[in-house]
C-alpha cells in the first residue's frame, strides 16, 4: 500500500513534501518523495489519499476508559464525589459484561473517525466481552489495564492474570497493563503485591511487548491525606512519587493519568526513574481539578503523552481537541504563548504517547516502524490557507478532517466507512442500552 | 419553511421533542410538535431537518476579525508585541481592499458551516471590498465594526460615517458599530468625539438598529499603564472601566471584548450601567493573556456573550468549540465543576450573544422572532446516546456536526454545501494570495 499526501509528517520537525509512505506486511518500508516511492515500489500497489491530503502517525489516547461511552453526557457539571458516588458508580453497577464490550466498540469507532490508532484504556474486566475483545474485534491497537483495588484484592489480581495469558501480544496489536487504581484506592501491600505480579508475568509473557503499569497519579490535589486517611501511612515529605517509589513502582514502564497536583520532589522522581505520565487537559479541567504543569515535566525530562480520560468526564475521544487544549492550558497561567508550542503537542500525541505505552517502533514515520498512520483532508475552509502544518494540526484541524485510520497497515477507517465496524448497528444498540440502564438506575 | 429535529431547543430550558419551527418571510411564526406545526401550516412547505437532527438558534459570535482568515497559522506561539510588530502588521500593512473581502468570503464560509448565523467583526474597512461588503453577498447577518484609532483619528472616523451611511441596515441584517480600538490605542479626546458621533448617527439611522460600540476591553492587564504612558491621563482607582465611564462610554450598547483583567469597581460599573462583555477563551489562552471571570460577571448581572477572536489568534472561527472551552476554562481555576454549566454556555451562545449585539428579536426560538437557525445532525458515534442535549451541545457536539444554517429564513449552508458562496474558489484565490502575501512580507 501507498499512502500519499500533499504533506508527509515524518515526526515533530519532518515534513516531506508531495511524499508518501510505502507499507508492507504492516510496517513502513520506505518514506519520501512520492515519485521516489513510486518507483521504488513497482507496480500493483493501492494507494491511499492524494494531493490535497496530510499524512502522520496515528494518534495515541494515553489514557481512557472507552466502554464509558455508555455514560457521554448522563451527569455532567458537579463536584468529583457526587458525581462518582451519586452518578457514576450507581449506573456502572448495573452494566453488565456485554455493556462494556458495547461501550468499546462505539469508543473505538469513535477513536478510529478521529485518528486515534493506539489506546490506553481502563475499565471493568470480562475475559469474553470488554474492552479487549472490543480491540481484536476491530483491528485497532490498545493496552487494556486491568484495574486493581483493594476491595477486592484476589479478584482484580486475578483478572489482571487472566487477561495477561489470554490477550496480551494478541496479534501484535493488544496488551495488558496492570493498573493499581490509585494510591487511595491501592493499599501499600496490595501496590507491592500487584507489582511482584506484574514483573513475574512480564518475564513470562514478555515476548507480547512489555507489560507496563498504568495508573492515575496526583488527579486530586488531597491524595497525600487520603492515603493517611485510608491506610494509616505518612506520605514521606507530602510527597506522593516518593511514597509509591517506597513502594517499588516508579520506573520506565510507569504511566501516571493527570500529574496534576505534583511537587518539585514528585517531579525529581519521576524524571530520575524514567516514569511517564500522561496529560489529559479536558477531564482535568472539566472536573475542576486543576492544571497539569507539562512545560516544567517536559523540562524535567519526562515523557509526557495525551489522553482523552474517559467519556464521562470529557464528553469525547477526541484527542485533535485534546492537542489544543494541551497546547493552550499553561499559557495563560504562566503568562507565556511560547510554552508547549505546536510541535511539542504534536510530538506529546504521536511519538511520545507511543513511548508511554512502552512502544520502541512506533509514533513517527521511520523505515521499520508499526504502520498507524492518519490521512487527513486538508481542503478545507478552516484548513485554508496553509503556511506550517504543525500549527493547523493543534490549532486548526478537527477530528472531521480525517480521511482514512491505519492500523498496522491495514485500513479501518475511511472516507467515513469503517471496514471492521457496523457502526449503525453499535449505535442501535447503545441507544437502546443506554435508555434501559438509565430507567433502571433511575428506579432504583 | 418548516425546520424539524427530534429535539428543538428553544431556548437554555425549553427543548420540544419531535419539534417544528415554521418560518414565513424571515421570522418565526410558529414552534411546537411537529405534528402540531404542520397542522398549523397547512400544505405546501420545505422540510428542513428529519428525525435525527435538533434545531437550535443560531449561534453569534460577538466578537471577531473575520479577514484576519488569510493569517490563520502565519504566526503562534509568540508574545503578543513580538506577534503584532514583527509578524501581523507587517503583513497586514500589504493586504488590499480586495484581500479585506477575500478573507472576510473564506471567514463566512466557516462561519455558517460551524452554525454561526451573526457575527460581530472588526478590520480595516473600504467602501467597496471588505466585511460589509463580503456579509452582503452572502446573506449572513453582521455587526461590522468600523476601527477607530488615535493615529488616524480624521481618517477612522470618516470610515465610520461613510459605513454607517452605505451599509447600517441594509437588508436588515448588516450593522455598523463604532469601533474606537481600545483603550491605549485610542487618546481620551477621540474616546469623546466617536461617541458623540456614534450617538448622533444612531438618532438619524436608528431604523436600521441600534448602532453599539464595540472595542477591545481589559485584554491585558497593563492597559492602566499604557494610557497613562501614552496619554499622560491617570486611571482613577486603577479601574480602566472607571476611566471610560468618565469619558461618557460605559453604557447598555457597551460591548467590550475580553474583559479579562477586571478588578471589583470596573465590574461593578458595568454591571450598573448595563454594558456587555464579549468573551474570547480560546484566543486569550492561546495568546497567554489570562482568564475572564466568566462566572463572576454573570453573577454581577453582566451579560456575556461568546467570541473567537480573529483566525490569527485562535486559529479559527469555531463558535462550537468557544463554547466547550467557555464552560471549562474557570473550573479548575475555581477547583469547582459546577461553574459555567452547559445550559449557561449554551445561553451565552446565543440568546446572550444577540443581546450584546443589541437585538431584541433573535437568539431563542420564539414565535415573532427572526428565523435565524442551526440544524444539527446527532446521528453521529461521538453523539451516541443521548440523554443531556444541552450537555451534548457544549461538551461533545464539533462544528462538523452542523447540517444546515439558516439566517433570515434562508438556507445558507445545507448537508456540505454554500448556497451563496463558490467555496473552491474562495479557497483558490485565498491559498494564491497569502502565498503572494507571504512571499511579499519576508522578501521586504
Amino acid at each position: 500500500m501507498i499512502v500519499r499526501g500533499r504533506w508527509v509528517v515524518k515526526n515533530y520537525r519532518e515534513v516531506v513534501e508531495d511524499g508518501a509512505v510505502l507499507v508492507e506486511d504492516g510496517r513502513i518500508v520506505a518514506v519520501g518523495p512520492y515519485e521516489e516511492v513510486v518507483r521504488e515500489a513497482g507496480r500493483g500497489h493501492d494507494v491511499v489519499g492524494d494531493r490535497n491530503k496530510l499524512v502522520m502517525p496515528g494518534i495515541v489516547n494515553s489514557h481512557t476508559h472507552i466502554s464509558m461511552t455508555l455514560l457521554r453526557g448522563y451527569a455532567d457539571d458537579l463536584l468529583l464525589q457526587e458525581w462518582l458516588e451519586k452518578h457514576i458508580w450507581p449506573y456502572e453497577r448495573l452494566m453488565k459484561p456485554s455493556d462494556y464490550e458495547l461501550g468499546a466498540l462505539l469508543g473505538v469507532a469513535e477513536s478510529l473517525a478521529s485518528g486515534v490508532t493506539n489506546v490506553c484504556t481502563m475499565y471493568h474486566y470480562h475475559p469474553e466481552r470488554s474492552e479487549a475483545t472490543a480491540l481484536l474485534k476491530t483491528g485497532m491497537r490498545g493496552t487494556v489495564g486491568i484495574a486493581i483495588f483493594s476491595w477486592d484484592r484476589e479478584g482484580t489480581l486475578k483478572n489482571f492474570v487472566d487477561a495477561v495469558r489470554r490477550f496480551h501480544g494478541r496479534e501484535g496489536r493488544i496488551r495488558i497493563a496492570s493498573s493499581p487504581h490509585a494510591p487511595y484506592t491501592v493499599d501499600p501491600e496490595l501496590w507491592r503485591e500487584s507489582e511482584t505480579l506484574r514483573r513475574e508475568y512480564e518475564e513470562r509473557y514478555g515476548d507480547g511487548g512489555p507489560i507496563i503499569l498504568a495508573t492515575h497519579l496526583a488527579e486530586d490535589w488531597r491524595e497525600p491525606e487520603m492515603v493517611r486517611e485510608r491506610f494509616g501511612v505518612e506520605v514521606p515529605d507530602g510527597s506522593i512519587v516518593k511514597y509509591l517509589d517506597g513502594l517499588g513502582v516508579i520506573h520506565e514502564e510507569f504511566l501516571g493519568a493527570h500529574g496534576i497536583h505534583l511537587n518539585d520532589l514528585d517531579i525529581e522522581i519521576l524524571a530520575r526513574r524514567g516514569a511517564k505520565i500522561a496529560h489529559n487537559p479536558v477531564a482535568n479541567m472539566k472536573l475542576g481539578m486543576g492544571y497539569a504543569d507539562t512545560p516544567r515535566l517536559l523540562e524535567a525530562g519526562i515523557t509526557v503523552g495525551l489522553g482523552t480520560d474517559g467519556p464521562a468526564s470529557n464528553n469525547t475521544l477526541d484527542m485533535v481537541e485534546t492537542m489544543k487544549f494541551a497546547a493552550l492550558i499553561n499559557k495563560p497561567l504562566k503568562r507565556d504563548p511560547r510554552v508547549t508550542p505546536a510541535r511539542t503537542v504534536f510530538r506529546m500525541a504521536t511519538e511520545y504517547g507511543a513511548k508511554c505505552l512502552g512502544y520502541e517502533d512506533l509514533g513517527v514515520i521511520e523505515e521499520g516502524y508499526r504502520a498507524d498512520l492518519v490521512v487527513v483532508d486538508m481542503d478545507r475552509p478552516h484548513l485554508t490557507p496553509v503556511y506550517d502544518v504543525y500549527s493547523h494540526i493543534v490549532y486548526a484541524m478537527r477530528s472531521s478532517d480525517v480521511y482514512a485510520t491505519i492500523v498496522d497497515g491495514r485500513i479501518l477507517y475511511e472516507d467515513g466507512e469503517y471496514t471492521t465496524i457496523d457502526i449503525d448497528d453499535v449505535m442501535d444498540r447503545v441507544r437502546k442500552r443506554s435508555m434501559e440502564l438509565y430507567e433502571e438506575v433511575r428506579g432504583g
